[in-house]
C-alpha cells in the first residue's frame, strides 16, 4: 500500500460517501461450513468495527436447528454491547416473533428480516407463498417498530431465480411496497444468486424510484457468483445509492464450492470507492488483516481478490 | 442455462456490438506455470474459434529461452492456418525484429509488440529507457507495416506500477501517440498489475480522445487482480471502447498464487455482455466447455467465477 494506489479519481454524479452493511458475521459466517467459536466472533466483530466499519451485521436468532452456525447468538450479543455504546450499528437477523423476542430481551436496537421476492424461493426457504411469508412479517415488524428498532427488510431473488428464471422488475416493486407499507426503514435489495448485470440493476432501481420508494432506504446486496457484483455496485452508485452490503473477506462462499454463494468482498469495494474518492471510514489494511486472520480460523484462504493480492505485498 | 439468465436489458449508451480480443493462448498460458503441448494449444484455439471468437492471439514469437511456455510457436502456428483461411485473427506478440522476421516467414498477418508506459517497467522487462524501447519497435512496426501486417501495440502500465506507484495520464498519453506515429493499427491500454478503477479508465479514455486518438482504435486489457476489471470494462464501454481483451477462464493467474496476474475471464465479461444486450458472436456454453477442458490439462480449476458457477450447473 505504500505505493499509493490505487490513484484516486472521482467519477461525476457519485455520491460522495457510501455506508457498508457489513455482513460477514452473520451472512458470512451462516454459509460457512466450519462454526467458528462464540469467542473468534466477538473478535471478528470488533475487528470489523475496529476497522472503521460503522454497521456490522452481528448474527441471526433464528433457531439453532436451522443454522447451527450462529446458535450462539444469545452468548455473542451481549458480548458487543461495548460496540453498541461506542455507537456502531449492529443489526441482527430475526426470522420471526420468536427470534424477535429473544433479539428485544437482549437490547436490539436494529433488526432485519428476510423476505423472498419469488415464490419458489418463499417456498423453498420460508415453506410459504410471497403473500403468506408477508402476513407472517408484518406483526414482527409492527412489534420491533413498537419497541423503538430500526428495521431492515432483505429482498431475496431481486434479478433471479434458479427455478424460475429472471424476475420482472414489477414483482421486486410490489415485495418492496409491501415491506416499506410495514414499516421497515430499510430495505435491502439481494441478488441472491448473482446473475443480476449492470442494466438490470438500473431497471429495477427506476422502477422502484418510479414506484416511491427512496433511494435513501435502498441498499444493494450483491453476489460475485458470475463476477458482476462490483459492476453492478457502480451502476447503483450511478443511480445514487447509498448504502452497499459486503462481507469482509468475500466470506459465506468458497471460490471452488459449487454451493458458492460468493458475497460481494468487502475489501474489494473498499478499493473501487477508495479508487473513486468515496468516504467509507474504513482503513483497508486493517480490514486485510481481520480478513486474514478469519481465513485462518476458518482453514482456507479468503476468496477476495483484494485481500489475496495484498496478502503477498 | 436454461433459465434464460441472466435477464438482457440494455443500458443507454453502451455500444451494440463489442469484439473480445481473446488472450488466454498467448498471455494466458505464457504466464501458467505449466507447458501446455502443442497438440492441446492447437487444439485450444480451434475450440476458442469454434466458441465464435474471432480475434485469438495464438502466440509469442519471442525467444523461447525468455517464455519456455510459448516455445512451440514455429509449430503452433501452421496448425491453425485452417482458421486464417476461414476469417479468425490470430494476431501472434513478436518482441523484436528478430520475432518479427519468424513470424513473418510463416505467414503471420498480425502482430503485436508490447510497450511499457513506465521506466521501472521497461527496465525491469526490456532493459531499456521508454524511449530506447520505443526506438526499438519502430522499425519493427515499419517492417511489418511495409508487409502488410495490421499491428497492436500493447502498452503495460497504464495505470499503476509496482515501483512507481500511480501512473499519470499523460505519460500514457506520450506513449500511445509515439506508437500511433510509429504506425500502430490498434493500441491495447493494460492495466499489468490491476490497481486502476473506474473514475481512473474514464480520465485516461478523456485524456487520449482530447490527444486525438480515436476510440476505434482502442482496447482495454484489465486484470482482476483487485476484483476491479469488470467494472472497468463497463466504463471503458459507456467512453465507447468496442475492444475488450480477455482471457478464456481467466488462465494467466492463479488466483491463490502471489504472482498472480488475475487477466480479466472472457467468460465473465461474455456474461456481462449477454446482459446487457450486446453482440459479441461468443457462444457461452461453448466457451465454458473449453476453459473447463483446458483447465483440466493444466490440473487446476478456473479462476473465472463464471466458469465455476456454470461447471455445477
Amino acid at each position: 500500500m505504500s505505493t499509493g494506489l490505487p490513484m484516486t479519481v472521482p467519477l461525476d454524479g457519485l455520491p460522495s460517501r457510501v455506508r457498508i452493511h457489513e455482513v460477514g458475521a452473520r451472512d458470512g459466517l451462516q454459509n460457512e461450513k466450519s462454526t467458528v467459536p462464540v469467542d473468534v466472533k466477538a473478535e471478528f466483530v470488533h475487528r470489523l468495527a475496529s476497522a472503521g466499519l460503522t454497521t456490522v451485521e452481528a448474527t441471526s436468532f433464528v433457531h439453532p436447528k436451522w443454522v447451527p452456525q450462529l446458535a450462539d447468538a444469545e452468548e455473542l450479543f451481549p458480548r458487543l454491547a461495548d460496540l453498541r455504546e461506542q455507537g456502531v450499528r449492529l443489526p441482527v437477523l430475526v426470522p420471526n416473533a420468536r427470534g424477535l423476542e429473544r433479539a428485544l430481551a437482549l437490547g436490539a436496537d436494529r433488526v432485519a428480516i428476510f423476505a423472498s421476492v419469488t415464490e419458489s424461493f418463499a417456498k423453498a426457504n420460508l415453506n410459504r407463498t410471497v403473500d403468506e411469508s408477508l402476513a407472517v412479517f408484518a406483526p414482527v415488524v409492527a412489534e420491533a417498530k413498537a419497541a423503538g428498532a430500526h428495521v431492515r427488510g432483505y429482498l431475496s431473488m431481486c434479478f433471479g431465480d434458479p427455478w424460475e428464471g429472471p424476475v420482472p422488475v414489477e414483482r421486486v416493486v410490489g415485495v418492496a411496497k409491501a415491506l416499506e407499507a410495514m414499516g421497515c426503514d430499510e430495505l435491502s435489495l439481494g441478488d441472491t444468486i448473482g446473475v443480476a448485470t449492470a442494466g438490470h440493476v438500473r431497471a429495477l432501481l427506476t422502477a422502484l424510484t418510479e414506484a416511491g420508494v427512496p433511494l435513501a432506504t435502498l441498499g444493494v446486496h450483491f453476489h460475485d457468483t458470475y463476477g458482476q457484483a462490483l459492476a453492478n455496485t457502480l451502476e447503483a452508485l450511478r443511480m445514487g445509492v447509498t448504502t452497499v452490503d459486503a462481507s469482509a473477506g468475500g466470506l459465506g462462499g468458497c471460490p471452488f464450492a459449487r454451493s458458492a454463494t460468493g458475497n460481494l468482498a468487502t475489501e474489494d469495494l473498499v478499493w473501487l470507492l477508495r479508487g473513486l474518492g468515496i468516504e467509507t471510514g474504513v482503513d483497508l489494511d486493517s480490514l486485510v488483516a481481520t480478513s486474514m486472520w478469519m481465513a485462518g480460523h476458518l482453514g482456507r484462504p479468503s476468496p477476495s481478490r483484494t485481500v489475496r493480492a495484498l496478502a503477498g505485498s
